[in-house]
């Protein structure tokens, strides 16, 4: 590997410029601002105290700096990865917070370890595997869940942990009355100013200025006295070396949860970063060093204090538009927060949670899609029902079982196509030496004794035996009245040895029921492959033909008792031979 | 579900005649004369007293023959699931042989309702995951294991069960000082009776004879009182009612190598049902309907005091060479053991076991097969690494481990494939209309301003990354030169929602970098999706041609910086149309 595809920053280093760092800096303090109170929000979100969301954006940035191949992908808490950290831990029965952090550490280790390795591996093309209408399903179901847990913040009301509706909706309707008001105008206070904020000015950072203006109502009105829950207390200074467990059996029982981190956090971060790329294409993006840049990022967090973090899909887009041009705004970002937690961690003592709440819930709000279901619902059914199917199960049965109940939908769709490749009868048009799908065009002239099929992909063992029922199909509803089949090869990519056995055993068997059978238009690999496994000489060179016309002609000739041999001028004679031929394209 | 295709034998049994009941009685008889010393035979290689091998061809082949779709299926123990089934049980530490019996019959009911819950929800496909390169090198390997588990008997040596090679061999070496020969001279004459006396007179009922010339000389020469080990009592008799364990906790213990064996006893059955099939045609074979008969006729063995069982390879073929016509003939090879249970069991008593080991020796001998692996090292490499690593794993690592890596490989395989669909740049053929892949043909005309490529197969979530990367490399290996891109979509079947998106992404992103687009060639189906995506409309309905010389045409004309409009008439201007029109086809 070169050194430079290791460390995607030494390909813009050398050329690096004033107007680079304009750009860099521009961005990357703008992302720091967005950092500080999204960093506190998704840690709390993830059951930690607010720090640790501030600490996961200081060391791992900076590995991201160095290895990470987007350059604008802006890393950090998000709010799904944060989640599922909860999730996870809290069905390990932490014996109080500071076995909570260490889970939490434990856990950024194992999702570093996985992404470390898949990248290695160059596994990165597993990500294919969760289809669009999944993923989409799956965000628009996590959101909402996401958004039920901070209900509590907002309320000011106590709710267990968890990440099913149903028992959070009766949570939340059991303990409606204990309602805290003061809270609840604070966090709408808080909604309204990022939501509209906005609109004076796209520059202005809104979630800064909640923080702010919460900040500023709590220590003015006093209202921590009046039962508004604080952050209080945040311990100034950058965080000190961390350990995660090393305990295997609690890996056991963290693996399922980090996996799914792993596979989520990547997907996520990928198609953020994909989606910026394309507007700049001045570099190479590569998911395999995506992932190794992800997973020393995480091992970063695991060693100080931090937790799980992924590339972020609102902060990448401020990155971007702020002008990045390269991973070197990150470090901005990183420096901004680090500042922060060595002078300012004072005045997070008097911010209300409630206001750390409605960063989450403006956030998680934009993700609810509802425009792809109707639009899938009108141009493709298919999609629409997996899109609904994850949805569905994600919110019933929580975030974990959703995304794995994704996997398996994709994987299986993809095994069912695989196994049905399209087949058509085909017909010639009138008057023309042209074939066609009879299915698709009317007035097609058919012959009752001629079986003329197309079949479109690979024949290989997934999909053998459906193109042999298909067949056998037809075969019964010609009843009997085939007499020769035409196997128009022209979009068979591949055949494999189980393809090769199956194709030999179906000519020999239709043989035996006074059916012949012809081969039209293989593309090259395909002869070579017909050849090596000798079946060329087992349908006879003479039934191979360049064309279906050729084929058809054949077919008439023989009908009508003359000669076969007269017609072997037309055959494919010799199969080897590569070179043009006009009369064989 | 309509009643002669639940209880298949209602659509022969209306015109059953005399010709019918001739071939199935001695087809019938025939099979049943087998069964005697192969059931005892395998039902010992289970672990398991010999009778129980006869008891499981009793009612259970009854309930066969009523819910079969195969006619010429001889179901009953084989050597595979009968290996597997000691390989699960041994596991379990049975205290004694009532309590083996037991988990024999627990494992037997969970097959039955595994076979029988996929043939109601129609999972029969399932078995096309297992590939002929796959299956050819676990069944190879697998019969040397079982062949070596003989060996003990064959050598009169007393050895711990196992299916791990290096311990069977090692034990074997161990124990090769207490041969006790008297016993190895019975088991050659044994082996070579049934091997070389078939050249007598192909119906010559082999294992039989041997059985009958081992109970001979044992009871002559005493040869039970020099330590030979024999069959020793039969209990006389019809199976009685049984009942399998209902502990859950077992269930769970056993529910792996039950899936095991639900599946490679259908694999094993279904293959043999298809190619006896093949020589008949005229009935229906279904694979889901096997799998609810195979279901039902092992819950019948579940509680008739019989152990799993399938369809044999061997029996069958013999089956059908002596004629069976339906699935009467099972019924007369069920009363003809029956028969014997009643009244002839007494002669088993001297029935040395190295005659039951030649018998399974001798039968799977024949599966050891080293001429596929051979032949798919000249004519497909991939294959022969996916046969090689079957067989090794197996040989290695055990039956079960064998079977799950073979499955896991080919769907590894599968979803490669799927990945990565085949892709072309086309070219043109010197002096004519025709384009073709620049890599299969020489001295193709290409234009460096101008990428021409062809998709062969869909576009869909788990391909379209594969495609987005190889038209991005080809388009850089260009250097910037490329002006257009054509993209030939005559091979592609369909387009899913992620297709789509990133296909319309594809052209805006490629459009920003000043490549224009062209589609050619598109099929009905395709041109439907493209349409309900906007995606015509997105390229420009002047940009998609009927065929590649068009959209050449059209891309000359461009360069000459001529008017566009004036090749509209060219370009594809209603989509919606269906009807033919020649000059669109």
């Amino acid at each position: 590997m070169k050194t430079d595809k290791l460390f995607p920053f030494l390909q813009w280093l050398p050329s690096y410029g004033k107007d680079q760092l304009k750009g860099d800096l521009s961005a990357g303090l703008t992302v720091g601002i967005m950092l500080i109170p999204q960093g506190m929000a998704y840690a709390m979100l993830a059951g930690l105290e607010p720090i640790h969301g501030l600490y996961a954006v200081t060391i791992p940035l900076m590995l991201y700096a160095l290895f990470g191949s987007s350059r604008q992908l802006a890393v950090g808490p998000v709010a799904m990865v944060s989640l599922l950290t909860a999730a996870g831990i809290s069905g390990m029965g932490a014996d109080g917070p500071g076995e909570y952090l260490l889970y939490a550490l434990t856990l950024a280790f194992l999702v570093g370890l996985i992404q470390f390795s898949m990248g290695i591996f160059r596994l990165g093309f597993v990500v294919n595997f969760l289809s669009h209408p999944v993923i989409n399903g799956f965000t628009s179901a996590a959101a909402i869940i996401i958004g039920l847990s901070q209900i509590k913040h907002l309320l000011g009301i106590s709710l267990p942990n968890s990440e099913h509706l149903d028992i959070m909706v009766l949570a939340i309707l059991e303990n409606i009355s204990g309602i805290h008001w003061a809270t609840v105008a604070l966090g709408i206070m808080g909604i309204v100013i990022i939501k509209y904020g906005k609109r004076i000015h796209p520059a202005f950072p809104a979630p800064l200025a909640a923080v702010a203006v919460g900040i500023l109502m709590v220590w003015g009105l006093g209202l921590d006295t009046l039962g508004v829950k604080t952050v209080g207390n945040v311990p100034s200074g950058l965080p000190s070396f961390s350990a995660p467990s090393f305990d295997l059996s609690g890996w056991g029982t963290l693996f399922p949860i980090a996996l799914t981190i792993s596979l989520v956090g990547f997907a996520e971060s990928y198609a953020i970063a994909k989606t910026v790329h394309a507007r700049h294409k001045n570099y190479r993006l590569d998911a395999n060093q995506e992932l190794l840049a992800l997973g020393i990022a995480n091992l970063g967090a695991a060693f100080f204090k931090g937790y799980p973090i992924t590339g972020g899909f609102s902060r990448t887009a401020v990155n971007n538009q702020a002008g990045a041009k390269t991973t070197l705004a990150s470090v901005f970002s990183a420096i901004l927060v680090m500042l922060t937690l060595l002078f300012f961690t004072g005045l997070f003592y008097h911010l209300p949670n409630a206001i750390l709440a409605a960063v989450v819930l403006v956030a998680v709000s934009g993700l609810i899609d509802y425009k792809e279901p109707l639009n899938l619902w009108h141009k493709d059914k298919a999609d629409f029902s997996m899109l609904l199917t994850t949805f569905l199960i994600t919110l019933t049965l929580g975030i974990e079982t959703g995304i794995l109940a994704g996997m398996a939908l994709s994987l299986l769709m993809v095994i069912y196509r695989a196994s049905r490749p399209h087949m058509a009868q085909l017909g010639r048009v009138p008057g023309t030496n042209v074939f066609r799908n009879i299915k698709r065009f009317k007035n097609l002239e058919v012959k009752e004794d001629l079986l003329m099929v197309r079949i479109d992909g690979p024949i290989y063992f997934a999909n053998v035996e459906y193109i042999r029922e298909k067949m056998e199909k037809w075969i019964r509803d010609r009843n009997g009245k085939t007499k020769m089949i035409i196997l128009n090869l022209e979009s068979v990519t591949s055949i494999d040895s189980t393809g090769a056995h199956e194709l030999s055993e179906w000519i020999s068997n239709w043989r035996e029921f006074e059916m012949d059978i012809c081969i039209s238009g293989t593309k090259g690999p395909v002869r070579d492959v017909l050849n090596r496994w000798n079946l060329i000489s087992c349908i006879g060179s003479d039934h191979v033909f360049m064309d279906d016309q050729t084929a058809v002609a054949f077919f008439d000739q023989k009908l009508d008792q003359e000669s076969i041999q007269k017609y072997a001028p037309y055959a494919l004679q010799s199969n080897s031979d590569k070179k043009i031929d006009k009369s064989r394209i």
